[in-house]
């Protein structure tokens, strides 16, 4: 898998992608991450990846020349399955996407900045806008960097425990039971008998129904069958 | 505003943290932010702050003692009014909590890694517990990241353009309505009359319109009163 990130930011994601999961699959040749710098492809001496919003509204709009020429660039290079826009008007970004986007090839990941980018480059470029949240982040940087963590991760291989990747929150739409570690007794606070016991077959139950009584007590909306 | 955050992966919050908004906001003393390497409060010589969770399950479990020690001193040297650990199952966060954040005095927030943290961390030391969406990370670093963000670019001042976070998607439970630049005609792509009419009741008028219509079409919950 090839994911290419366009960003007017690139040092915002030196470290996330340099580090940890990303470092190791890398690495491991599961996927490769490029980087491109917007204002490499712009036109003027001043390098301009903004201007003015038409209309008088506050705020910098990201200009449609730089995006076209780059990411147009990168289409005669190779085939993308999607060409992705971090925006709050996108999909809402859940784990069954994640596992999605994790089995496709190339996919390209625009980051927003300023005031957003000039609608034509939606309309026309774009096919595929993600949000990972209803809040606003100054730029689409680390929605990026969340995008390529959580695809990368599902990658086989990707990390080293396969087995726990399953048992994560929202792999089957339930959230994952509470665990424990030693000491079995903190301060006189005791991990639940049950996971001492050595009986599997008790232990898997006791997970299963704190799984379902979390979801049903915390997020219930997992559990309608319409929400999938 | 202070924000306290404690990892294991402190080199991957270097970026996040040192440029952007973030850095400028510190620069103005706006917010202070400390990253603590939870290995720096462990108790053996291997440094270790994960261990195998009782019952058998796949994948490691981060221990209490050193996350109690690195809390409890930090509380012996300030108040805090809230200490957050990101996980799947916290409360969905969004633009309002985002707001609410930003006018606190002092936060931790905790990055869980490997499988999670020691539930009785959760009961008995952490105060809040935030979603940033419904998929898995690596750990809770980039969770982080997005918090400080989303919470400083609200604070006063930390933005240069303040009409413009104004203006942002969720601030007033809208979408935000499309934006235009120049060129306004790109490839026979031409922007909407209405916006190159300069006359500013017309253009609020569309852009009241269409943020209404955007919102009704891809984020009718937006609209529900029921869901704020």
């Amino acid at each position: 898998m090839r994911i290419d990130i366009i960003t007017v930011v690139p040092e915002l994601l030196v470290s996330p992608l340099n580090e940890s999961i990303l470092k190791r699959a890398q690495q491991k040749g599961l996927v490769e991450i490029a980087v491109h710098n917007l204002r490499d492809y712009t036109f003027d001496r001043y390098r301009q990846v903004d201007d003015y919003p038409f209309g008088g509204e506050a705020g910098m709009v990201m200009k449609p020349e730089p995006i076209f020429r780059c990411i147009e660039q990168l289409q005669s290079e190779r085939t993308y399955d999607e060409v992705i826009y971090t925006s709050p008007d996108g999909i809402r970004y859940n784990q069954h996407e994640a596992n999605r986007l994790s089995t496709l090839g190339n996919i390209v990941i625009l980051c927003g900045h300023y005031k957003g980018i000039d609608y034509r480059v939606r309309e026309h470029l774009i096919t595929l806008e993600i949000s990972i949240g209803d809040y606003v982040l100054t730029g689409g940087e680390l929605a990026a960097a969340i995008i390529a963590d959580s695809v990368v991760r599902v990658i086989p291989g990707a990390i080293g425990d396969e087995a726990s990747a399953l048992t994560d929150s929202f792999q089957d739409n339930l959230l994952a039971p509470p665990v424990y570690t030693r000491p079995a007794d903190f301060r006189g606070w005791k991990v639940p008998d049950v996971l001492l016991s050595g009986n599997p077959k008790e232990i898997a139950k006791w997970q299963e129904e704190q799984a379902f009584e979390r979801t049903e007590r915390l997020r219930p909306d997992l559990l309608d069958p319409q929400s999938v």
